[in-house]
């Protein structure tokens, strides 16, 4: 059976097609650490306490007893730089914690809290730059999610415009509230919070659901509940944030084991007045396995993960 | 330096860095087949001539003394089927040579002339269909690239609608030519044959091209000269082609050696009156790396080849 769905933030297009369901599920036992290190230190990793090179373009840092236990410094290799005038903005890159062995399954809620503090500084650090439009967030964890180092790290940007990707669900967004009158992203809290039945985590300032419809097969979404910017965030969020990584990520492990992924981020434009229409959203994109030719040719996505299935897997309190 | 190009044919933008260029190039010397099998038959393939199951839903074969050497066969997981009224079509599988250890970097002319003349069979067979709007092809090579079987073959899916990829592409055409009182693909065809930098092949019926902006890094672009469908293909059609593709796959072998790609064919709408704003054409789209979280973030995709240099590297006669 397969049924067409519409992914009212991205206004994506997904093909749902419930007998994949019933493939068994495979779950990878093996830590698939690429570069076969599993210790808090490897002696070749640049990001790795004690490895710094004399030209780390160091940004930030968090201290504890004098060592840095989390920090943010320039990407050696900018997506994006300074040297022209067409598109242009800053690359960081956020270690996120000084153990080389650290990743999103592992880490606790103080280096959680560590690296989200350390997010929210640089994020309004670099939108203080002038004629920035947009700060874009985002993780790869494991090689088939494009990341090249294992020691865990996530990657910050400013943009001297919006990216495509971000200008397509303000669209969206403002095509829905035009017809209905209300914000999208309200209509999916209330109405996800009253069937309950994709609610992953329902917390005082973020709600974690399984998309009833997203182009990328078994997607965690996070949404947050009030209009607060990222450079804004108060402790509390920042705290809710990280007990709530946690407990997903150990959750997300029982269910297939430690796979490759991507987070996104998707914030508020630095100069917006879409505070009605909009709000600050996080994608967590499963990357087991690759988009092939029927997407590239279709732009159509194949899902066979049932979400209400998967949102009773991933349940905690 | 950074500058941002725009894909005239997709509508694309996508991030050049010329920088990326100065990177050795990394040849993959060893041919990567994730089943370990480099003989002609393999005995657990379902695909291999033998290997028929009593359920095998064959569509049509190409005999030589008797035996098949190219086939189409229902596909046993099809991405859509007949099951129900809101997106269906039927989706076959084409194995291009009866040879497991085949593929595009080593198939003769002879073994792309039978796997194209039943392509074009498959293709107007498909069309045939009551209702259908639009015939999908595509190949996966290699398990980066989506495919999870060796042994070689293509993809070919019937749809009730228009795939937003090539809703989207008629858009932008429709859009260039209502600017400019042209064709976006014969002024890319007039302009390209007349500079001649990023042209790779220029037969009588296919231009070969490295495309001046795509977001697939080292994307090759194959454009239809002629308003043929792909149905009504000629001998001469067929026969160029199959060239076309035996110098271009063993010229890329040469340059990179065997990576995963994907090939796409985009092409008209079943009842289209779109042929004098649109042209069939083929991407074939580098696998070698993952897109990670900046460009799912994004929508924006980061470009390091030099595309009148890599159509230095390739061209051929």
């Amino acid at each position: 059976m397969k049924e067409i769905r519409k992914d009212l933030i991205t206004g994506d297009i997904a093909i749902y097609s419930s007998y994949r369901n019933k493939r068994p599920h495979d779950k990878t036992i093996v830590t698939n650490r690429f570069d076969g290190n599993d210790s808090e230190y490897d002696e070749k990793c640049p990001f790795c306490r004690g490895n710094e090179a004399s030209e780390e373009d160091l940004k930030e840092e968090v201290l504890c007893d004098d060592k840095w236990i989390a920090k943010s410094v320039g990407n050696k290799f900018p997506i994006i730089d300074m040297s022209t005038d067409e598109i242009y903005g800053l690359h960081e890159v956020i270690i996120e914690t000084y153990r080389h062995n650290g990743s999103f399954y592992n880490m606790s809620e103080y280096e959680y809290r560590n690296f989200l503090k350390l997010l929210v500084s640089r994020y309004a650090s670099l939108k203080n730059m002038d004629n920035i439009k947009y700060i874009n967030i985002f993780k790869n964890f494991q090689r088939n999610s494009g990341a090249s180092l294992m020691h865990p790290h996530s990657q910050i940007t400013s943009f001297n415009l919006i990216p495509p990707e971000v200008e397509k669900e303000l669209k969206v967004a403002k095509e829905y509230f035009d017809t209905n009158g209300e914000s999208v992203y309200e209509y999916i809290i209330r109405t996800e919070i009253k069937s309950g039945e994709r609610v992953v985590f329902n917390g005082k300032y973020f709600l974690v659901i399984i998309p009833y419809a997203t182009r990328y097969n078994g997607e965690i979404r996070i949404i947050q509940k009030d209009e607060v910017s990222i450079d804004d965030y108060s402790n509390e969020h920042i705290v809710e944030l990280a007990s709530l990584f946690r407990k997903l990520f150990i959750k997300w492990d029982e269910y297939q084991g430690e796979i490759p992924f991507n987070m996104v981020i998707h914030s508020y434009p630095v100069e917006s007045e879409c505070k009605d229409i909009f709000r600050t959203h996080y994608h967590i994109i499963p990357r087991k396995y690759n988009f092939g030719g029927f997407e590239l040719s279709t732009n159509l996505f194949v899902c066979g993960t049932d979400p209400n299935e998967l949102a009773s897997l991933l349940r905690f309190d």
